[in-house]
């Protein structure tokens, strides 16, 4: 923790690592239920329970004949084993006969094993020698060919845990449980903020001099939308302590998380921090992360406020540093799928200075991670690069050929 | 390519390269447009040029002095040079005075450099002497402190190629340059059907003897939707040829790309592939994959069908494996992201049989892979899963201790 002066303001920095660990609000969107073909990705608030056994009855693995493993002990090809067929089993229905000692019923897969039956041998293994009479030529265990009535899950089992995104596997076994709507985290509501007297709408046709479209809007929230958050268009506030305030206090009550992409003059960031110190306590305001220092983290009546640097590059890079945790935490997921990435090397020494991450774009073909440099006003920077490769605060820099993971756009 | 008798059927097998690499349909989803806001992950059916030059103007990227950078030549610490502060520049306004020889104008990060600088002196390098005079203590060169006005993009550059999803940047980019909807691949439609006499909707609360829930519908609407597709519910169809035959026939007009997962007999699975034959051509049937094996790939009416086993976890694994990558093709994206994933040690040998590949689930910790066995009737192998490992088809099995790549679930 470093106490530094930008102008007239003490505040302090932190490192990427103790904002992730230490700036960890209490906030938590409610549940609320959503059926399970609109629950891909939703986050379970309780973990969800089996309410009877899976599958609910013995069931054949393969296509077959029903048998007790005991009538084919010893059999072999050059000594099969013979079995009269009294009859058939159809997908769906319950067996119409029982399995008696010296006798087999013609199996489907996925059929429910007849009575007296304690395993299923595969028709591979069978031929038949007249009708209604099979010949075995291999033995099976006790429990071969069939799944029990309680494999998949017993009942009261935890079908998926809480906390973990729900993927398309957690989806097959809930319909396969019978579970029509899954207790989820609501989508934390993410008020994003655009500052700045430069900025104007994005659907402005042309610019006056000194103008910028609004261009991390939509892209912050594109991002929130990724990481499972409801974004909410909080719109373009002028350089002026007054109207963020204002604005700033009529999204609190309403929002799970307002990020600000402060304008990027020194004027307009102690103005932001100005402002949210005014509504609630500043967490910390710098952070050890190239690009992106002027990064604030702090909490306004129990709602967190990320408030980012006013370029947009170095807000995207920030956002996904901090941001998507926040979105995260606040909406209760607690295991959030790594993001894509692969191995490259780097095609070029990559110098960086101790005690600060930087996060350095780089474009990938053939194994071979190449940087992509610029000033940090430049989005061109971010849309010609593939993905990123992050320099720890502790090093001081990367050689070129080093190996490298590369967290991959999507 | 093997010829091989499933009953009484021949089949075609192949690998899985084989299928990625050679079933190519031509179907390819219409361009729509789409406005900015609901255009992440959608992919773009033509690039999108700059309709200007981008940032328009140039700007300053650090706060300071807009200066003719020939003025600061040789200026130290010890000899600063001194400049008359001629006027500011407001964020978003034309700057009103340009800058002469001797002569410094006031800007904030990303102001309009006025006419006759070339460079801005940052603000930490100067100092206020008196009222209306700075000195300079560090030299610029020309362009420093500056961006071009078309050092973002030049007019008529590529914003974002065809064929590869948005993603925020590219968003944050098409706004900064004013593009508001963007022409994209239509959503790939995709109809899922579910077949087999046991199979029953997964609202069903009370099943019958051998019933089972349709699980795997709702998962693969779920592959779909995370694969760009827009997922069409089919509806269950019973075993048997004609009502299939009609429900496909029905089903074509309306769909980009066709799924069924089949019943799992032998029986079931001659009957698809009896009714895809007699609608359209056979590409395989058969993949050399375990899970997965009966899956069989088609062309029915300019429309790709896939036929996949009929245990859900099975059709799951195939639909990642040759599904997913079937709805990236008809819906244009050439470029998909790699999916997450993570480097592993395996806890355990992993036997596989040569010419086949293997998808070995797996649950991660701490950097170990430890397989998650069991029949591929039970999903609950597949929600134990964090991830799965691929043994290519090539190998005769993996060493405990090998270095693995696990795909990440998500």
């Amino acid at each position: 923790m470093i106490k530094a002066e930008l102008g007239r303001e003490f505040f302090t920095t932190r490192t990427v690592a103790e904002a992730l660990a230490g700036f960890r609000p209490a906030r938590r969107t409610p549940a609320e239920p959503v059926p399970l073909d609109g629950a891909l990705h939703r986050v379970p608030a309780a973990p969800v329970a089996a309410p009877h056994a899976l599958p609910g009855f013995a069931r054949s693995t393969v296509d077959g004949y029903a048998v007790r493993a005991a009538d084919t002990y010893g059999v072999s090809e050059g000594l099969p084993g013979y079995l009269d067929v009294t009859g058939d089993v159809s997908m769906g229905a319950a067996p119409r006969v029982p399995v008696a000692a010296g006798t087999a019923v013609s199996m489907p897969t996925g059929g429910v094993l007849p009575p007296g039956a304690d395993a299923v041998v595969m028709i591979e293994y069978t031929q038949q020698v007249m009708p209604g009479t099979i010949e075995v030529v291999r033995p099976v265990a006790p429990g071969e060919g069939v799944v029990r009535a309680d494999e998949d899950a017993v009942a009261g089992a935890e079908l998926v845990p809480a906390g973990r995104p729900l993927r398309a596997q957690d989806l097959a076994m809930l319909a396969a449980a019978g579970v029509r709507s899954v207790s989820v985290h609501a989508r934390p509501r993410v008020t994003v903020f655009s500052t700045g007297d430069e900025v104007v709408p994005p659907e402005t046709a042309t610019l006056r001099p000194g103008q910028v479209r609004d261009a991390t809007a939509v892209a912050l929230a594109a991002l929130v939308t990724q990481a499972g958050g409801d974004p909410v268009h909080g719109g373009i506030v002028p350089d002026d302590a007054e109207a963020l305030e204002t604005a700033l206090r009529a999204a609190l009550p309403s929002s799970d998380l307002v990020v600000i992409s402060a304008g990027s003059s020194v004027g307009a960031r102690d103005e932001t921090a100005g402002v949210v110190r005014r509504l609630g306590t500043i967490w910390c305001h710098g952070i050890a992360v190239k690009p992106g220092k002027p990064t604030l983290l702090a909490e306004c009546a129990g709602v967190p406020v990320i408030g980012l640097p006013g370029n947009p590059r170095s807000a995207l890079v920030v956002f996904r540093l901090l941001g998507v945790p926040l979105v995260h935490l606040v909406g209760g997921c607690t295991a959030p799928p790594p993001e894509p990435s692969v191995r490259a090397r780097l095609a070029r020494d990559l110098p960086s200075a101790a005690g600060r991450l930087d996060v350095v774009q780089v474009r990938v073909a053939d194994g071979v991670a190449t940087p992509v440099f610029g000033p940090s006003a430049l989005l061109s920077v971010l849309t010609a690069a593939d993905g990123y490769v992050i320099i720890p605060g502790e090093a001081t820099g990367l050689d070129a050929g080093a190996e490298v993971d590369v967290t991959i756009y999507s």
